[in-house]
């Protein structure tokens, strides 16, 4: 618990729940439930950085040929991630890794498969300057770009309102990471976890107690089901893919070869294919690949379905506003649109 | 809605509240209810900088003679307040203006009574430098000290991993911020709101349609229940302290001549005296003022007596954890306490 530790002991209200056959399932673990918090009050100058950072978001002029945005890859209608193994970037350059969904990434330990950004706020400005990827050149490229758009002019200033040359790549970063802090999901295990029995069917809790059972809360546990550690890909056996050799990239450690941050389970159903090599489509594919590669078992298919039925509870029902592409800022004033 | 245009439409759950005497209340303008966030995810560098924030907002070396910190006249055990018309600063120099909670006030359009602060990372960096209050003679100051305390220095790498000289001025107030991001203080009236009718007794429940009837949700309405917009004091009935100009000092618009932003009522039984000037002591003393100057009417003593009850159902159970003094960083590196 050392991410909450100075707040939580005690005020927590940790819900006993019994499975529908009677039994005790072991929720502490896993709590607490996960919450909107896009409806909670923001002052004036957040809520002006949330819509600039709506908008950046969205705004395929972020990229060299203006093809792409961080929406591109990560389809907030898609679950933040957009269906394919490797996502394609500038010039239909395919990336290394898989495109991790950014829905709740502002509550993982790090961010990208390796950590090598500390916040999504540093983490927005990588992928914009990725050759690969959105391939401007520079940061300044990147704010001259944005100059001459005069409908960002007013945005920048509201939501940055104490800086005298708003328009910079830094803010650019802050702006999509306030957005960023409101994709949270709740789902229907939220429920349960806050003491809706019936909010899981018999499969799905049996799928609760085969996960335990197995072991995968050795590292998909907390209120997001991972995204707080790192861990050795082929823990037990080794990953089939020895060639990226992830966080050993950014430390340079040798204890780090292989070790990758452990994904979220959130909405995992829906962010498929799997792993950083995307190395599974489907998800009973996942969870069996998991059980050989980390816990050294081969999950039985009856347990492989409950876990997959108890992990299709975690899918969130998307609030249609968040996901909805805004009005882009204009290359005129926004007067023009009254 | 200005604050939440952006997301909420269609997708907050209003719930409809007949209250025990069988009328509707309306309760739109309130919603949503307020919810703890201290409890959600946060990735590492974020809890670093809560841990961060909350030392410094508790740490007296942070004034001049080492008498004062952020927690003396904002005093979390006594609901953000100190219990004073005027807060005592450096060598017992009284300041200016009633000291307002830091309970919600991230949440406010902007900071202190005149606004003259965006956030609340900018709001944290004035009262340390201010000659009336800790004193500190420059930003520089407060690094050289804060360097002088071996135990920030791991904090401050924690909190700002990707800073080459992380123990610097703007990062106190970003931590402080972020520390104070996370003072929010749900109450029974949130319980309310969410569809428990019995949450409120009868005559709580008349206080909110007295206070409705009688335009208090004019300004005081929102989550909040304030802190989403300026007003004129003495709208109607000219307002006795004439001296205090308000928002005229960070303007110099003839119009915000007395004008301040209107205070959430939240926690307001337990954060007195009341108002920018300290006029009143009492809560049916500040409920009768803002009729009479406000709304040009004196509000009889039953209904007075009604809303005082309404407003005391936004007092809120705050966790202990919260407001628990942590271990202030040693003079020698933390190694030592081990």
């Amino acid at each position: 618990m050392k991410k909450q530790f100075l707040l939580t002991v005690g005020a927590m209200a940790l819900v006993a729940v019994t499975s529908s056959r009677g039994e005790d399932l072991a929720l502490d673990g896993f709590q607490p439930p996960l919450r909107h918090t896009w409806d909670q009050p923001r002052s004036g100058v957040d809520n002006a950085r949330v819509v600039l950072g709506k908008a950046l978001y969205f705004d395929k002029r972020l990229s060299k040929d203006n093809s792409l945005s961080c929406n591109s890859c990560h389809d907030l209608k898609r679950f933040g991630v957009d269906g394919r193994g490797f996502s394609l970037g500038f010039e239909n350059h395919e990336v290394g890794r898989n495109s991790p969904t950014v829905f709740n990434a502002f509550g993982h330990i790090t961010q990208f498969w390796d950590g090598r950004a500390p916040t999504v706020e540093e983490q927005a400005k990588g992928p914009i300057l990725a050759a690969g990827e959105m391939a401007m050149p520079s940061p300044e490229a990147v704010v001259k770009k944005l100059k001459g758009i005069p409908g960002y002019k007013p945005m920048f200033e509201a939501a940055f309102p104490g800086d005298k040359d708003p328009v910079n790549y830094d803010n650019v970063g802050t702006a999509i990471g306030a957005f960023e802090r409101l994709l949270v999901t709740p789902s229907r295990w939220d429920s349960f976890l806050s003491g809706a029995e019936k909010a899981l069917s018999p499969l799905e809790q049996q799928g609760v107690k085969a996960f335990t059972s197995y072991g995968c809360t050795t590292c998909h546990t907390g209120t997001l089901l991972g995204g707080d550690r790192y861990m050795k890909a082929g823990l037990v056996k080794p990953w089939p893919n020895q060639k990226d050799l992830g966080r050993f990239g950014v430390t340079g450690n040798e204890a780090d070869k292989l070790v990758f941050k452990v994904p979220s389970l959130r909405n995992i159903e829906k962010t498929g294919p799997y792993f950083h090599d995307a190395s599974e489509t489907t998800l009973d594919g996942a969870i069996r690949k998991m059980g050989r590669h980390q816990l050294g078992v081969e999950i039985p298919k009856k347990d492989v379905a409950a876990i997959k039925a108890f992990l299709q509870t975690l899918t969130a029902d998307i609030p249609a506003e968040l996901a909805a592409t805004p009005e882009m800022p204009g290359a005129v004033v926004s007067k023009s649109f009254d």
